[in-house]
């Protein structure tokens, strides 16, 4: 079963998700579409990269992943496709996958500039789908990314500057940032559970401090907090993140993706 | 053609979705997925369980519904299969199924425990990639729900307080409540057909108050008001629904769920 | 692989789009099903004319388009299936088709009146599930619409009235109007290309003039233009669109459908 993945900042309101997968269907009949998301902020790369790192590496071997977050439709920007040893990625050359490669041993990377693959008239506002949509249809359904056009050094790919890692200073303070804020509220920080296990020993005895508020620990699971207080959790994404049981910690806290997230050891430890 | 309905509170913004999809067509490529709702309110069992409750018998028989509206995710709550003559039912033991049990004439239930068949490693937050879907994906391809986990007693299971049922008062009035709103503001009671049949001779001759507005009669569809004007009509669920022609009751109104309605003989009759 | 649309005002907060799905699903087992957009504003057959227009065109061969934006369901307002060289649409007859037709070089109108293909007990308000979505399933599954009911006149058919076509006035500058507004705030014209090329020789010297605000030439693409800056440019749909690049137009401008937009020759030329 040929999968390909979307994901788009084109949200559901309009005809143009449905225009994508339309293309896809009548050039690859069998492929099976699933949504990532059609909800990425407008032209937010950053929001993009994150969701496709989050999800590609559940779907199944040899997917296609098409990623369309393009502010540069039309211009001079590059389209690549990148073929790693679990999927391929075909994108605008802006970034958005920074983190994919960021987690692959090995890539290679192959220019889209083969127009004979495209839907004709080219738009110069729809690459979805005039470009990645048929580009895609073709990849799921057998063609080798080497026809796409020629391969380039992957050095060559723009990257995303992602910020500082987590990182720990004198006084044994790690300091992260949020990364993602999802529907619930739920604030996603950059710090991964290796980071706390290599920093803390004990994660019992961690204190997590977001705005001007203290956690005291980690919590085991949402309902180990009252309802409506903070609480501090390895989440679905396994990073480190601020909730509010059955409440939004967004919310509450009027925190929002770059805002800093602090963890130290429990001063009465 | 193995079915899977989904009805979660996940919204379509986040990869949730897209992520449990993968999961589920890595572990049967076959199965169709539909989406009953993503937009249950956040934690909303009551709502989850109406949509489900509405929903459910239009699928094909054999179909699995995997229900995550949980916010006792990763707590001791119970995670549960439940068997019908007509589908299989997968969900946290929160009440969720109430109204399903409600309608099934027979219905085996089991504990879903048997961690062999999860995504592992097993997160604290999100049992729908990691239980649900894997469960769902194993038992629309063929897997007895009795590979889940010990069978349960049907008592056992947590039941939603739905509050009073449709009641007739001395003088005459059926009192009912709002049970669920629509997007388009249609104000969905508890009061079915058969109520309406039972305790009135003639439905041509009803009024029904809603707020303090009392509309004469049953219309037999929207275009049967002015636009713009209330009206009471059996709707979509089989139920006695409060709409405006082409505008939302709920606002007309200011009117939502919990809420009364009354039905009763109109006065001249 | 038999493919059916969905274009319908239902969102996808309630369960109605499923349900139709899982109707469809129950009686063509192998359809495809590939939503256009379920947030059609409620009851605006104009912006859902639009939409179909905008995306049939890019469907597989004998696809089946159902259209659900029907304020006057269940009233004595007809249900017809119109069949063309491409496809079968289905939907009220309400003018939603109208843009459709305006297209198609020749199409056969059947009434939709036979309730044996319907599901039953047939509601009063949600044809989408008793009456499009059975039909559209049995079309899609192979059965010829003359089983729907008796063929019917074209000219019979509802049509919009759509506003006055573009026009050039005799001091050289042709007038269109926006007919859609999209979730960047890109505001779509009725003015084609085509209008532009057969008034326009040198389309590197119009201007164009929406609201208060004159653009003077059309855009490559949105990044020709600086970012939070206007710019005109032919646009998905082929039409001119005005747009901010990185911004949404409708908001700057504080413009939406139905205001004028108007193209001359700049006077420097």
């Amino acid at each position: 079963m040929p999968v390909i993945s979307l994901l788009t900042d084109f949200g559901l309101s309009d005809p143009y998700v449905g225009i994508m997968k339309a293309v896809i269907t009548s050039l690859c009949p069998q492929a099976r579409v699933i949504d990532i998301s059609h909800d990425v902020a407008p032209q937010d790369v950053y929001q993009a990269a994150f969701m496709l790192a989050a999800a590609h590496g559940f779907f199944p071997h040899n997917s296609v992943h098409a990623v369309v977050v393009d502010p540069g439709v039309g211009s001079s920007r590059r389209s690549v496709a990148v073929r790693t040893s679990k999927a391929v990625f075909v994108a605008p050359d802006n970034g958005v996958l920074s983190l994919v490669l960021d987690d692959a041993d090995n890539a290679d990377v192959f220019l889209v500039n083969n127009s004979d693959l495209y839907l004709h008239p080219v738009s110069r506002t729809f690459h979805g789908r005039d470009v990645f949509a048929p580009v895609a249809a073709r990849l799921v359904c057998g063609m080798k990314p080497e026809m796409l056009g020629p391969e380039i050094a992957l050095q060559s790919l723009v990257r995303l500057e992602l910020g500082p890692a987590p990182h720990m200073d004198a006084s044994g303070r790690l300091t992260g940032t949020v990364v993602y804020a999802d529907r619930f509220g739920n604030l996603v920080s950059n710090i991964g559970r290796s980071h706390l296990e290599k920093h803390f020993r004990d994660l019992d005895a961690v204190c997590v401090q977001a705005g001007n508020q203290v956690i005291s620990g980690l919590s085991r699971c949402y309902a180990d907090a009252a309802i409506g207080r903070l609480l501090a959790i390895t989440g679905s994404f396994d990073r480190l993140e601020i909730s509010v049981n059955q409440d939004s910690a967004a919310r509450v806290l009027q925190m929002a993706v770059g805002d800093p997230v602090y963890v130290f050891v429990r001063p009465d430890r």
